[in-house]
């Protein structure tokens, strides 16, 4: 059921138009559905023909094998040599077949299954494109059995509009389903697993005159003194945004704050990618290594996020636009309102971040998330030092030094299931830093 | 035997003039000592006297009774109405006697204790001084103790010097046992259980060369894969402080960071007073809600530091001066080195903050201290909530709102047995609240 | 899409009879479905007609409305007196139309939606009945958008089998995938939001002879020292399972460890419902409060789990079974393998657990599940406060008498996301306290 | 001072006996105790004298050397080259001298410093002894600078009392501070820094009918809905002991629990040693690698507790018994009362445990303590795994296969400054394992 799903969603990036023969059909990007005991898998195949040979690769790893009219035969290998055989028959721009599976562990053990696929859309020619996407419906997981909204490519632009936490958009029009629903996903063509996504925050800007926050304090930030003292708190508070002063305030505040605004800061709540296979869609208030519901205040236009890929065409969310917030989210919500976004993608190949980056124009960021404050330190702390590895091969004794000397570390998020944490070192100070092996 | 000794120190601060009656005499600040099976409890004192009749508090509650001669009688009564009945007899600048306690809830019951006094060098004439103190002797517990070894007032400044965690002074010269040894304690004169002691940080400046760290991780900083690969790390790492760039380097670097140089930015690891009775001296290498070795790398030049006082003259204790520091001091040492320091003190009388206070020229702090970052989190954010209530009368649904919109968590200390987080909030943005109250 | 799934699925649970009258076919219970905002809320539906007079209730709150040949109006009030209005139109044992909420605090706003229904099947007449349940189909995860496998009623017990953790049954055949594959979900006649479904597991046998675990040591508890010795670890393990002797051993055992026997203690590590509307799906590897991946090894023969039920129909999935587990499940896995499985269920209508509780034959059970033992610490603490202020009605000073003394704190759970601490209390204890408000 | 109150408190350690000669005088056991920059390093020194050559050792280390009338001189050299040098002057069973340390590191730098020492009791002959103990004064620190209360040795048994963690004896006078006062200190002969000393609890009786707890919730138990609803809480609350039955009742109960008993079950709330040299004497409320108060409720008549020695004689404390306790000691107190204890020690030598360590009849129980549940378990495991290696010679992979399928994790302690969670392994389990290497 949820395979015939994915077939229809994934129709809609199908290219329309249809070459005459096998080989040129066949030499482009596909998108294979397996049926996993009810799970779908999907799996990126590049295929290239010379006359009855194809080569090319599934999820990455080579395959080799040869074409028959509408037939084709392969066979991928990967590192550990785990093999995939695959007998599938051509059918325009779609196949159908048979997929063997055997583990370099256990010989005489084969599983078959079938799957079948669809041809993505051909990257158009010409320089990195800029889309105008106008989302009509939003999604409250990051899934990778969502159909893709669109199909963008590296370097092009998306230009397009979130709704705010509730589901409202510019005009207070209630659009979605409240819980921080998401534009998307964005197919992006070329992104495979064991890849990383680079999200540019190219522009973030608020459109509409309005944001909705609470005066709740998270749970996380109460000790029994305040814990008793909050009980009653929790009601919904309405800031007025003043685009031309650039703050924030209370459209009924008290008397104590009738003058008290704050910046602006338009930031994104919401950056995430679909799971990988075996793992469940998860909620749009939820965040991890996929990224998702990061809550970082420094998401901000001219930022940059770092993710990992782990399905075809990564499958890209972004949501839950606050028009400013105070560290951690204390109140549950930021200063939730609609935004006006444009970003644009980047894949770096076969690269690996334990968690998830942000480059802002100063720092270098590390964000940890985890069930405690605690563990998400630990995870940003080795996100980091992961970071000074692969970009600076430093050695663990140089990354102490760094960190020991230059680290600065934020609490981002604590209102959420997982708590996050940044660790943040500043670009100028890294800049010093030799690197005798590149 | 805890008793004697302290008698023993508080000797030094003793004033040496001896007026000739007894009423004259009497009618100032005295420290009285009482044996509580075997525990040190002090008490201040201040006695005026009209004829026969006396007057004055006990650690702040009202005394009533009559002088006759050398022999003087009172009774102290507390909010609860428990009372303190004494009985002493004067010999010089010293008073012996009994004291008994009577509690409201057993009115049969009474606590009868020897205790020995001494008078209180009396306030020098004239505007706030600056004292010059040369430290001989450093102490490696937070106590109360240890003999006073100077006696200030609100509004003096003291210049002095600290030597580094490992006891080294700015000669290079070993000087006090490792682990933070503490310049001090200073005795400020007027200060009682139940203020608050400010320490205004006026200068704080470099007076060697170099600064000794580690390349160490600390455990809370590590998961599973940082511990693993930081196993063998933990080498002292000497730094060369370069006043006159402003930044520090390494004293023998790797490739790699042979041009790493980062901002001197000189703060103060430990400012810490006597902790309460009923509580053990702590040593210099913790902290909490008497300060301590608090580690956090904004108590620089410019800061005042604000700290519950619960033994009579406060007894403040600084040192660990570092060159610089990450946040959360993940190397276990910062770059420790030693300072030459000139600060000032302030009493708040009747004031009481539940955490830590830092002000900055920019910022209001409240430090949480606990065994984990999360529960630390929640009690910087306790603290701050007090400090909105006390100063701004704000009620709890205005705090949220404020920490909602403004607030700034860093993660200060990670290296100790507590945990240090601080809650920040901008000047400018709390100047902005009304306060119709006030 | 979702939505469209969800009524296919809905389908199997529907009755086969078809009655001549809509009176007749109408007094009966429905499963209502409407896409909000492509989410598919489902809402449980009992009628009653009189005449033309409708009654009966839209999940738990009373209807009012009437009945014209095919077409039936009503309203649906709650206890904030929020509206729903229903429009449909009955076409056999189905039923299409619209329905319009309207907020008590928002009377001028109606948000239309539309939605299908679909008859439940009859409860049989009779006792009881035992259902024998052989699974085709496995679930990875926890969902309301699954269809149901099989429909019971309260004291109906059902007998069937679970996979193990892997996806293989008792013959040693993969039947799905990875990730504690569940049995289910059954659907429970009856049960609405509002209820709570207690699940006794009448009987939990083994039904093959191994078991496979892991070498590992779970992050959370590996200090710094535990990480570097383990890091080369996360083998699997087989286990051969005595029954005779009721003792497992290593199959493949060290020579340290060739006589090591731990007795066998067969529990079903998941158990749990369908998560709310507004909530995703979860992974089959999480817990939290609709139970789930629980892992608590008291979960055996013979005891009760209690769970809320927030889905028409609460939709419950059991899986996961280990032979034996050690607290913490430290090795990731416990000994997991497949299992023969009776159990009966029984709704408790208008009842709320806090958070998930067990029954064993000696002691009453609060587990509190959080992303850090202090948090799930507090979960079980708090939940079990409930529990006696709910059974006992003891004030609070009597909760606290009966811990301190009383309590017994274990850590059932550390492999997972979320960390499970149970609180116990004997059954014997608690008989002792009076309840003279019963 | 701290220095000098040390030596006047050994001299009560110290024989009687004044022997004829140096070499008889010598050849025995000694307490020698420098000034380190105003703190005590006591160190256990043993001589043999063979003509004019010294033999022996220093805090384990070999010493050689020679005697020349009253003048002894010798190098005590440790195992990584560091060397002790003393000279030093006999009389009669004192000898005052100076140390000088070289390190290995710093061949040319030396450390000169005064040191006074006391000739130590000599063992009695014959067999262990029962040392009749009646305290007159009561400790509220583990301390080393406190003078030992009695010398016992390997083998001895003790019989004394402790009063009440208010300080309250048997006959209900009270003898102390309140915050769990110690009965102590005992020096045993023979243990020295490198040993642990094994404290088995042979008697452990209640000698008064009635106990007292609070109504109080640990702050880390609360969630906020329990901190609201406990805020009023705190109130002290009196048990009766009743002996017969075995169980405490309420003095004054409530309607509901006026049938509510609990089954005695006599523990030691604290059983410490003083902490090394350069840590601070720690209160009697805290606990940590040190013992001190664990609160540990398997802590009963027969059970043995196991702890590092890191000072001469080990100085161990035991107080604060508690009639019967649920875990975690969520009220803050337990059923505190005064208690009849026989205990006896054995030194284990050059042996260390990595957290402390409990043997009862039936389980062997690693503590960890930690400012969090989470650090607290990965201290008790990783003591746990160290226990298996040293005792067993488990490989890492071994240890992972027993504790994941027989571990049993309690929650020990939650009201003090530090958490603590035990990790609990059956004895009859662990007498399967196979150990070749013994």
């Amino acid at each position: 059921m949820q395979i015939s799903t994915a077939i229809t969603c994934l129709a809609l990036i199908c290219g329309s138009s249809r070459p005459a023969y096998a080989q040129t059909r066949l030499s482009r990007e596909w998108l294979l559905t397996t049926d996993v005991y009810g799970n779908p898998l999907h799996q990126r195949l590049t295929v290239s023909v010379a006359g009855k040979v194809l080569s090319g690769t599934l999820d990455g790893d080579a395959i080799a094998g040869t074409l028959s009219g509408n037939h084709l035969h392969f066979i991928a290998t990967d590192r550990r040599k785990n093999m995939t055989e695959v007998d599938a028959q051509l059918q325009g721009n779609e196949m159908v077949g048979e997929l063997t599976v055997t583990s370099s562990n256990a010989p005489g053990v084969h599983a078959k299954r079938a799957f079948s696929g669809y041809a993505l859309q051909v990257r158009p020619a010409g320089p990195p494109r800029t889309v105008e996407f106008k989302p009509e419906r939003f999604y409250n997981r990051f899934s990778a059995e969502t159909a893709p909204a669109v199909t963008i490519w590296p370097g092009d632009t998306v230009h397009t509009q979130t709704v705010d936490s509730g589901g409202v958009d510019e005009y207070g029009v209630t659009r979605a389903l409240y819980g921080n629903p998401q534009t998307g996903p964005f197919y992006v063509g070329g992104a495979e697993r064991g890849d990383v996504l680079a999200i540019h925050i190219r522009r973030l800007r608020l459109n509409r005159d309005y944001a909705d926050s609470l005066d709740a304090i998270a749970e996380r930030a109460k000790d029994s003194r305040l814990a008793t003292q909050a009980k009653d708190l929790g009601a919904r508070v309405r800031w007025r945004l003043d685009l031309d002063r650039g703050v924030a305030t209370l459209s009924d505040p008290t008397a104590h704050l009738k003058n008290f605004a704050v910046p602006l800061k338009p930031m994104l709540g919401c950056v995430g990618v679909a799971p990988d296979f075996g793992f469940a869609p998860f909620s749009t208030g939820e965040e991890g290594r996929y990224g998702g519901n990061m809550d970082f205040n420094e998401i901000t236009e001219g930022s940059t996020v770092f993710l990992n890929v782990t399905q075809p065409g990564a499958l890209l969310y972004i949501g839950d636009g606050h028009a400013a917030m105070g560290d951690g989210e204390t109140t549950e919500w930021g200063l939730e309102t609609s935004m006006d976004v444009e970003f644009s993608v980047d894949v770096i190949k076969n690269h690996f971040v334990s968690t998830p980056r942000v480059e802002t124009a100063t720092h270098y960021v590390a964000i940890g998330f985890a069930g405690s404050v605690d563990d998400a330190l630990r995870r940003a702390t080795s996100g980091m030092a992961q970071w000074l590895q692969q970009d600076y091969h430093l050695a663990m004794s140089e990354i102490a030094i760094v960190l020991g000397s230059s680290a600065e570390y934020r609490i981002a998020e604590i209102a959420d299931r997982d708590a996050g944490v940044v660790l943040k070192l500043r670009k100028d100070l890294l800049r010093q830093i030799s690197n005798p092996e590149k």
